[in-house]
C-alpha cells in the first residue's frame, strides 16, 4: 500500500546518502540542514508528518539523540513543530490556531505556538447594549449596561486580531481596560471576579471587512478576513460575555485536528 | 447578577401576558405564534439559548407538553434548533456546520443539520500527484497516481461547497467516481474498500477565490469563501486521502462548541 508512511521511504533514504560521519560538520547539523533544503524547498509540503524519531534515526543510521538534536534546531528556527501526541511535522507560514477545537483565548493560542504579540486597548466604554448582544447577555431592560472594549493583538507589527468584548458591568464592576493589555480577559474573569468561563460557542465565517475593520485592522482593501462570533458561558448556563473577533485571513488559520 | 438567564425573566413574563387559555386558538398555538414573532423580529437573535422546558412551562404557567409541541412546529419551521445535550436555541439562516470539532463530512453534517442538498461530480480523472499532495500521501516516485474528483454540493440551487478530492490509487482501485454522487467519500472507502479515517487535519482560512474557483461555484466577483485543508489518517498513522474543499462565506459557517 503507497500510504503507510508519512514521509516515503526513498525520500528518506535520499537524505542518508548524503550524510557522512566523516565530514567534519556534525552529524545532527548535516541532518538539520538537509531537512531545511528540503522545506524551504517546498519539497516537503507545510503539514507533512515526519517518521517517528526512532524510525528516521533507524532509516539515517544515527542516534536518536542526534535525530532529535536535528529537529530540535528546526523547531526552534520555526521551520518544524511537535503536536503533543501526533507527531513532528513541517510548520507552515500561516499562524495556526486551535480555538475551534479548544477553549483557548487568541492570546494563550498564540503563547502555545511561542509567538510574540502586542496587545493593544483601542477603546473602551460603558455602553447600551445593543438588542442582540442584550438577549445574549440575558440582560433586563433596566440595565443594558455593558463594558465594550476594542483591542488589536499584533504579531510582527501587523495587526492579524481584532477583538470586540462585551460585558455586563454587572459583572465585573470597576474592570480597568488596560489590565487587558497584559493580561487575557478570561483569566481576569476568572482570577478578579470568581467568574469561569465553562464553554463557549463559536462560529467562523469569511467575510469582506467593512471600512471600521478594515481601518481598525489597517488592511488593503479586497483582503479576506475570519469573522468570528463568541459567546461564553458559565458553568450553570448563564452567559458571561459576547464578542466579535475579525481575524486576518491571509495570516492565520484555524486547525483542527480530529479523532474518530 | 444580570447573566443567569438565557433569556430574562421579563422577556418570558411579556409572554405570557399575550398567552390567554380563554382563546380558541390552542395554547400551544398562541406559544409557538409569539416566539415566531420575536425571531422573526430580530428581538430574540440567533444562537439565542431559550430556558429549559420545565423553566420555560413554569414561567408561562402551562404544561411541558405545550411548551414542548410550541418548540417543535418552530423546528420544523426552521426557527429553532436543538444541539443534543445543549438545549434550544434561535436558529440563524446561515447553514451552521459543525466539522471543525467533529469527524464528521460536509455530508454528514448538512444531512444532520436537515438541509437537503444535491452533490454533483464535476470531473474525476487519474492524474500524477502534485508535489505537495505526494508528499501528504507518501506517494513513491515510481507511482504518483492519484485519483483527482472535483464535485460541488448545492444547497437550493446554489453552489455551497466545492471539493476537490485525492485518492491514490493503489488505495482505491476502480472507485466509479459516480458512486460520489449519492454516496460520502468516507464511507465509500470504509464499505468498499475496507479503508478507515480514523483522524482528519482540517485547516480553515479566509480566502479570496481564483478564477477556477469562482466559475466552479458560480460566485459573483468578491464573495469571500472559506478555504479547509483536509488530510485524513488511517489508525496507523498514514495518510489516506488529501483534499481542497472552498466553502460559500456568506452561506455557511463553522461552528464550535467548545467545552473546558
Amino acid at each position: 500500500m503507497a500510504t503507510t508512511q508519512e514521509l516515503n521511504p526513498a525520500a528518506i533514504r535520499a537524505l542518508t546518502r548524503q550524510v557522512s560521519p566523516a565530514e567534519a560538520e556534525a552529524l545532527h547539523e548535516q541532518i538539520s540542514q538537509l531537512m531545511r533544503q528540503r522545506i524551504e524547498s517546498g519539497e516537503w509540503p507545510e503539514h507533512l508528518k515526519l517518521p517517528a524519531e526512532p524510525e528516521l534515526a533507524a532509516a539515517l543510521n544515527v542516534s536518536r539523540g542526534t535525530v532529535r538534536r536535528a529537529i530540535r534546531t528546526l523547531i526552534e528556527a520555526g521551520l518544524l513543530k511537535q503536536t503533543r501526541g501526533k507527531g513532528t511535522f513541517v510548520r507552515g507560514q500561516m499562524l495556526e490556531q486551535e480555538f475551534a477545537q479548544e477553549l483557548i483565548s487568541t492570546a494563550q493560542s498564540l503563547d502555545r505556538e511561542g509567538v510574540e504579540y502586542h496587545t493593544q486597548v483601542l477603546s473602551a466604554r460603558v455602553v447600551q447594549a445593543p438588542s442582540h448582544i442584550a438577549a445574549h447577555l440575558g440582560l433586563r431592560a433596566d440595565d443594558l449596561s455593558v463594558l465594550a472594549i476594542r483591542r488589536t493583538r499584533s504579531v510582527g507589527g501587523e495587526v492579524v486580531y481584532l477583538l470586540d468584548n462585551y460585558l455586563p458591568t454587572a459583572l465585573c464592576p470597576d474592570l480597568s481596560p488596560q489590565v487587558l493589555q497584559e493580561r487575557s480577559l478570561f483569566g481576569v474573569l476568572e482570577h478578579d471576579y470568581g467568574v469561569t468561563v465553562d464553554s463557549v460557542r463559536r462560529t467562523f465565517s469569511a467575510i469582506l471587512p467593512d471600512d471600521d475593520v478594515s481601518t481598525a485592522m489597517a488592511l488593503r482593501p479586497g483582503v479576506p478576513v475570519l469573522y468570528l462570533e463568541q459567546i461564553s458561558y458559565q458553568a450553570n448556563g448563564g452567559s458571561v460575555e459576547y464578542s466579535d473577533v475579525w481575524v486576518r485571513g491571509d495570516r492565520v488559520r484555524i486547525s483542527s485536528w480530529i479523532k474518530r
